[in-house]
């Protein structure tokens, strides 16, 4: 499908012992078919959720070594280093991985306009799902308007 | 693969247009070709990332209806009540969804020992990936430590 499960990694395999994966300090990641994990992103100053995205295994190993997030994009099926169009490059502040070792937790600081939605607004989750009525609708958070005109970046 | 495909879903199909879809108030979810959208988890009053977990429509359409969180666990293929074992249920106190509408944000409170992660720990997240040598090592995080002990909940 991708031709992210060819790539070489950088990273020893996963133990089959179960308790080094969860408890031990090896990173192992668990590239999934698709040679991919997935990344949650958050504002390290007020911790919003700004995104979820997914590495392959240079992805992450950039990320790392550049202290800049780096993400695989599957739409272009290449390295995808964020903000590099826009300005809006993040630094990693802070890198977490998960109990299975399936998925990552950036902490960022967003340079540019502070925006990483492509929207322009600061975060890609700018609508609340609203039950009261019954029936669910969307809300717009009315703080998190548009930093940038996508028209004039993209 | 799994039979979320198959799953009858209460959700209208996502709109062609790329503008309704991303500025629109109707909820849409894009699940994926296995029935789900990525969910992010992060605990209402402190904003850390508790979990990464998948929603196939039955999972989201029962947590907008009571309030409380359900995933889809691919490992059991089957609904799954977050806490219904260990207690630690989640009570969904805001929900939001992003720009392309495959992946949903919950903050929730979490009852019982106050555990989203089945080490017993508030996170998942608990280990941190230091660069600092060069080589990555994971640190465990000494304000996240077991809240209860696996062998006697599971």
């Amino acid at each position: 499908m991708t031709d992210t499960a060819d790539s070489a990694t950088p990273f020893p395999p996963a133990p089959d012992n179960k308790s080094a994966l969860e408890e031990g300090d090896r990173l192992t990641p668990r590239f999934d078919a698709n040679g991919l994990v997935t990344a949650v992103v958050t504002d390290a100053a007020d911790g919003t959720v700004l995104m979820l995205a997914h590495m392959n295994a240079e992805a992450l190993s950039m990320t790392l070594s550049t202290g800049i997030a780096h993400y695989y994009s599957r739409s272009r099926a290449s390295l995808w280093k964020k903000g590099e169009s826009s300005g809006n490059l993040q630094t990693v502040e802070e890198i977490r991985i998960d109990c299975d070792q399936d998925a990552i937790w950036l902490k960022v600081s967003v340079s540019g306009h502070g925006a990483t939605c492509h929207t322009g607004r600061k975060s890609c989750f700018y609508r609340r799902i609203d039950t009261m009525t019954g029936d669910a609708y969307l809300v717009a958070d009315a703080d998190d308007a548009p930093r940038f005109d996508p028209k004039d970046v993209y």
